[in-house]
């Protein structure tokens, strides 16, 4: 059992750290976007240096005080935050957010923890490189939540997750063992690979507070295409077309249905929709090309060979910067459109590739009888990935669905287990879908974690209630 | 203590499995491919399935006998043999060699861990995919090995390290517990990352008995050059430019110093060198393009912009696939030709990139006082890894400096230390650097790893002796 972080403990750890260090949790740092939760904290600690964080670690394993790592608090899934229990110390990266060192020669930036991820791309792009890591929080959110959560976004397709962005990790262990792995090597097989287990464990294995981060060159061109589909199988096979002939320049490749036009046009109707009529089914795609392609050509001449094949029946290619702005602004407000409408149930799932036609058709079957529902399905196809969220007819509100809400999660989560996906796909787990992971877990795996967890963590100070049930 | 595989052990094992699944081990099983030690072991097992694996685990576990995980026997750091202690069992997963399905429209292939690595590389080409992992030992190492060890190899420039193309494990843990990980899916992220754990950990965390793995398009196009640079840091320069270029189309990127055609020369006269006079510093460089890019148009440019520079001073570029298979046997026949000579010390190591030329430099002169040596010095310059091995000079024999052998390891393992590199890049740790481990391990990465081991594997039962000492 945990010892809540009260006066006479922050009292003691005051007295560890430089003045300044610990301060009352203001609201911000106990709500997330989704509003579904409402957190609990001692105190929040906000260290300047892996020394300071250390101190801080030992002092709360050594008193059994539960520690909640904040990186920008934009996690879908709960996991900065502890709404019950002992009250935790919050432990905020925000004052760690230097730059280390930039290598573009090597391909390589050195950054702390608490940096927020478009000063980390800005940094790549001051030493003329790319870090690819794009998602829809990137002004607020911070590379140690990105790396704790091993973030996806829309170019994971081309670059990886965070996790494959990553060389190496400093973090500290919860008794305040520092490991220092800031490596700068692509090979190195010296003992287990650490940076992965932590990358992913979501705070509950240690505290991330500087990573070196893989640097790439900047595409020479970018060229971005809204295309229509007859259906998502030839969205599909589009991407096997795509991959085949531009192999390794696909930079994104989403899907897009009909419902996040008619959800934007219902909430924001000074968006204009880009196709009229509009069609069921598009797919956004990015292609990051190198000098020597042309790269209106190389559009060009894939969207004639999906034509070929009867893969798309139109499109919208973009011939500016301001029109592929445009076109990327309309995938990147699809999710706000969301909120305002207001989801009965939201599923962060994945899938093998080769499934996803066949979910797509049987998961409305599978809620049919709960209710009438209207179903936005989107997301990052070329990795599987898909937002299948689920909202109440037009004039109704998530509100008329409370009763079934459980009801809908588990169909669509069940469905996408027995399929061979995952429910947890690019948000993690967080404290949302800690029953699920039980529920969907492999038994084997969940063996090994609670040991490892057991092993680094004995007193289970990191994240309580995060990821594995207490 | 371990107990050892005695007759009483193996008459109880016999008893659990199918028939024909122990024996006395062959000789193959005991040797390595430098001769360095003798293995022992009280039989090897030869499972058919999974359950079969489980069933061996637990009952080592349960009876405290040391397993050695046994690949392809093609390692070089002696992870596949013990050489001292109680007797272990071998466990060799030759026979789980099956395809367990093929994914094209996926990029996936599933296969058990005893396929040798040309039949994964076979099975991917039999359904148009490539699968990138390519080393000298293919044809006798097996794909359970190569993940392992995290092997690494020509391609891992652009493909990533084995770890990288992997999606998902199926393995057995010490006491018996399966695993069930065969993941076909790009993003998961539910719970702790068990795959990333369990590669590189060289067999004493668990058994990887399945994988599945990453394909890839194959290449429209490839392209081979050998290409003569003035000088280490011009290499590195060109590295940068043909990033930039033809950024994610660089396939390979070898080093090679004169040295090795000398040692061709001197022992295997019968492989003409391709330029006369030799000069000092080459690299082998392989593009694979996409349709749209002409080949020999994309080297001519590039190599005209690095001439620009002055980065290159002269070339072979392949024009035909025999050409090309010529460039890259002068390349692979450099390890041959190190054997032939042999060896007084060798170095698998990497560096931070932009530190290479310094090292270079650098190296030769911490060892000058311990003799006269020609240093032989090449590898994946792309990924920082060197193997910088030390030869006796002409006419004298390795044997003549067996007492300066350790000092010289440890002096070029000092400096690269030093500098920020691995001493042990792509080969692993095995047992030949299990003290290297403990010298220049990061104390806290040392503290999670023992806690990592002892609570998968609390009897110490898997490939004692490697990786961390007893």
């Amino acid at each position: 059992m945990l010892n809540p972080c009260d006066t006479a403990f922050l009292d003691r750890l005051r007295g560890l750290l430089p003045e300044g260090c610990l301060s009352a949790p203001e609201a911000r740092y106990l709500e997330e976007p989704r509003g579904r939760w409402q957190g609990v904290a001692g105190a929040v600690a906000r260290p300047g240096t892996v020394a300071e964080v250390a101190t801080i670690m030992a002092a709360c394993n050594a008193a059994r005080v539960g520690v909640v790592p904040w990186g920008g608090g934009t996690g879908l899934v709960g996991g900065q935050l502890q709404p019950t229990g002992p009250a935790p110390l919050l432990l905020s990266l925000e004052r760690m957010n230097r730059l280390r060192g930039a290598y573009p020669e090597e391909n390589t930036l050195v950054v702390e923890a608490g940096m927020v991820l478009a000063d980390v791309q800005a940094e790549a792009a001051n030493v003329g490189r790319l870090f690819p890591l794009t998602l829809a929080s990137q002004g607020s959110c911070r590379i140690g939540g990105n790396l704790a959560a091993n973030a996806g976004g829309v170019h994971v397709l081309r670059y990886g997750n965070t996790r494959d962005l990553c060389l190496g990790l400093e973090a500290v262990l919860p008794d305040g063992t520092v490991v220092s792995g800031l490596t700068r090597l692509r090979k190195d097989n010296a003992g287990y690979d650490l940076r992965h287990l932590l990358i992913g464990s979501e705070g509950t294995l240690g505290v991330i507070t500087a990573a070196s981060l893989r640097l790439f060159p900047i595409p020479a061109a970018t060229l971005v295409a809204l295309l229509v589909v007859p259906a998502p199988t030839a969205a599909l096979d589009l991407l096997t077309l795509a991959q085949e002939r531009l192999s390794g320049m696909v930079s994104a490749f989403e899907l897009i249905h009909r419902a996040g036009f008619d959800f934007l046009a219902e909430t924001l109707p000074e968006i204009r929709a880009p196709f009229d009529p509009l069609p069921d089914w598009m797919v956004l795609v990015e292609l990051g090309l190198p000098a020597g392609i042309e790269p209106e050509m190389a559009m060009a001449n894939l969207y004639d060979a999906a034509d070929d094949r009867g893969l798309v029946t139109d499109g919208v290619i973009a011939t500016s910067h301001a029109q592929a702005d445009a076109l990327w602004h309309l995938r990147e407000m699809i999710p706000e459109a969301n909120r305002r409408i207001g989801a009965v149930s939201s599923h962060d799932i994945s899938l093998p590739l080769s499934a996803i036609p066949d979910f797509i058709a049987r998961a409305p079957e599978v809620i049919a009888d709960l209710g009438v529902f209207r179903v936005n399905c989107f997301g990052h196809l070329g990795d599987g990935n898909l937002h299948w969220n689920v909202f109440p007819a037009r004039g109704r509100s998530r509100k008329d669905h409370e009763d079934v809400r459980d009801a809908v999660k588990t169909r669509v989560h069940d469905l996408v287990h027995s399929m061979g996906g995952s429910v947890a796909a690019e948000h993690g787990v967080g404290r949302l879908k800690v029953a699920d992971l039980a529920r969907y877990g492999d038994p084997g795996k969940l063996v090994a974690m609670r040991a490892i967890k057991a092993a680094l963590d004995p007193h289970g100070i990191m994240n309580p209630g995060a990821v594995l049930a207490g």
